[in-house]
């Protein structure tokens, strides 16, 4: 009973002359990096993109249809009820891919290439109906990697309002008082909640959307995706994690500060300058054709030798024990990664480098930057201090 | 060349007693509902969720073990690198998909449902090592449509945050100066962007997150989707339609009011009139087991008795040429949709009622109210007045 069709892994070579198959995408563009990419058309509602011998179609509803024709960066707007209509003509309820097949046939396409997140549903449905669909591993868009000089400048826009927001959390920490074992701020407990508050308020001026966004107190940053919550405590590491995306390009920023609120302990202290040592030699090593897992181990060796270990003590992880970075930009995680796994890095690559340590019974460091790859070496983005006591 | 399976929707019916397919999902939650609502628990990059014979398990990295253990409502966690580590003695570089099935070995699951959704790749991989994965059309959970009473609580909340984020932007529009065909607020011509800028800082003090949040003046209204840009003037139509959802529930909900600042013309006043009785009309008829396409049909002879023509006029729609309404929760939008397609509305789904008219020479006009269907009837969640001039 099982199906068990060959991965239609993307053809590696082609004939010359022989046509290629057209790229088809069918998704919410505000959820789908790729098809904004390819679009710069933002909609909350599948829709389908088809791009035939270098031509650019979409086949939107009758909601979408005059927003697409004045936004959208493609050559053809087609009207899905247009085609939907004539599909009444052979199905009773048409299904979307009933649809799309007459779009497909009267561009004379059977030969599909999509991405490797496109919906089973409609490649199983597309098959059935003798077209080859074929799904190329991410990243998609190859292009995507390498960012232009005005996706560049973008980045760093919001890298800069990233700072400015953190910046704000660090004069709250500056202005609360300590009082025993609790911080105080404008005469309240000054907890992991506001703080994310006051964060996100800053971002939301700059017209960026934070989300997720990390201020963990203490302990809590000993789980590095912890959201933090609850009363930031002075003499205790907290981590400010922030990485929203800018509302206007919708191009993310990514940046991570360490800091105590009092005085750090000679444990924490350590840890920190660790971390930025490693992080130092990690920005000194990236540069075009620098393979990231060298980077990695080089992060993992420095902490290493700082006397650092990294391991499970008593069921839980300790020490460094995630990537080093990841690329960004339409999307808040995208290749290279510069962790375990093999990947060259290549000039105009935007990448976080942001190694960590984590021991509950000291706390939490993380110092995270925003570099773009150069020949013979990286550019920071980032011009935050790393300054641990505030 | 074409790999042609069958469709493999979900299996109807199945012998008493024979152990059914197990459920598998891999994506990041905050990005994918169905996940969320199967775990509780976010998380911003993929991972893998099993069903085995009603027991959850999730396979987790080592940067988000922990925090899984303590937040995510299922059965067992597991460790994805210490399964990596047993797929290298097998693979040089294994992939997800073959580490993933050593874990599903160690269960004796071969069968595999997914979501209509699951990324073509993955189940091109699962099938070739010969798994048997089937997809089941959407809704992929049916219970996610019929709300429980907390979650009917949660999307009210964010309705009333929602609530008191127009009313800001009310408060705005109505100390808004009116100067020859200009608004001046505190001193400056008032755009869309301030005013959505209003209304999203009111939405993140209630700790809601706004995005896309519609305020379109004049003309621009008549792209339903159009976000709105440029100066709001006196006399004309503003759509406002907003649409946050809780960060601390992650349920949205939904509302627009069309308001004009100054007096409106006959034409906008006749429009925002038939569009109101539409809209009682619709809301009068909701109740379980009610068809939600007879809905939509009486919403549209409404408007056409009051006049109002659908069509496309000079390459662009006007008139009614959307749906009644969308079911909402942890989407924006869910099923069921209030529209052409057939759908039998139940007692416990979370709706919104929102019908328009849009011509380009009068104006656009939608009002959107957020009910819960019940025996006999349905429940109005929303307060807001739906008075047009300010």
């Amino acid at each position: 009973m099982n199906a068990e069709p060959s991965p239609q892994a993307c053809p590696e070579s082609r004939d010359a002359g022989e046509r290629g198959p057209a790229i088809l995408m069918i998704a919410a563009s505000e959820a789908d990096a790729n098809l904004y990419y390819a679009t710069r058309f933002l909609a909350p509602d599948p829709f389908v993109f088809l791009e035939v011998d270098g031509r650019k179609l979409l086949v939107m509803s009758d909601l979408e249809l005059d927003r697409a024709k004045a936004e959208a960066r493609v050559d053809e707007v087609l009207l899905l009820s247009a085609y939907e209509a004539k599909a009444r003509q052979r199905w009773a309820t048409p299904h979307l891919i009933d649809i799309l097949g007459l779009v497909l046939d009267e561009h004379g396409v059977r030969d599909l290439l999509v991405p490797a997140g496109f919906a089973l549903e409609h490649a199983d449905r597309l098959r059935e109906k003798g077209y080859r669909v074929t799904w190329r591993p991410d990243p998609f868009f190859e292009a995507r990697l390498i960012k232009s000089e005005e996706e560049v400048a973008a980045i760093e826009a919001t890298q800069r309002a990233t700072e400015r927001a953190v910046a704000r959390a660090r004069e709250v920490l500056q202005a609360s008082e300590i009082r025993g074992d609790a911080l105080y701020w404008e005469g309240r407990v000054l907890t992991a909640e506001t703080l994310r508050q006051v964060i996100h308020l800053a971002l939301l001026e700059e017209d960026c959307l934070g989300q997720h966004t990390i201020v963990a107190p203490g302990v809590q940053g000993c789980d590095p995706h912890h959201r933090g919550a609850g009363p930031i405590r002075p003499h205790e590491s907290l981590v400010l994690d922030v990485f929203p995306r800018s509302s206007r390009t919708r191009y993310f920023a990514d940046m991570t500060r360490t800091v105590v609120r009092g005085k750090a302990s000679d444990g924490l202290r350590r840890m920190h300058e660790a971390v930025l040592a490693a992080q130092l030699q990690a920005i000194g090593l990236i540069a075009d054709g620098v393979a990231g897992d060298e980077v990695h181990r080089e992060v993992g060796a420095v902490l290493r030798r700082a006397g650092f270990e990294t391991g499970m003590v008593e069921g839980r992880m300790q020490g460094f024990f995630h990537g080093t970075g990841h690329g960004l930009g339409l999307d808040i995680h995208e290749p290279p990664r510069i962790g375990k796994a093999k990947a060259t890095l290549r000039a105009g690559q935007v990448v976080t480098v942001e190694p960590g340590l984590y021991y509950p019974r000291w706390g939490a460091v993380r110092i995270e930057d925003l570099v773009v790859v150069e020949a013979g070496g990286c550019r920071n983005l980032t011009r935050f201090p790393k300054t641990l006591e505030l």
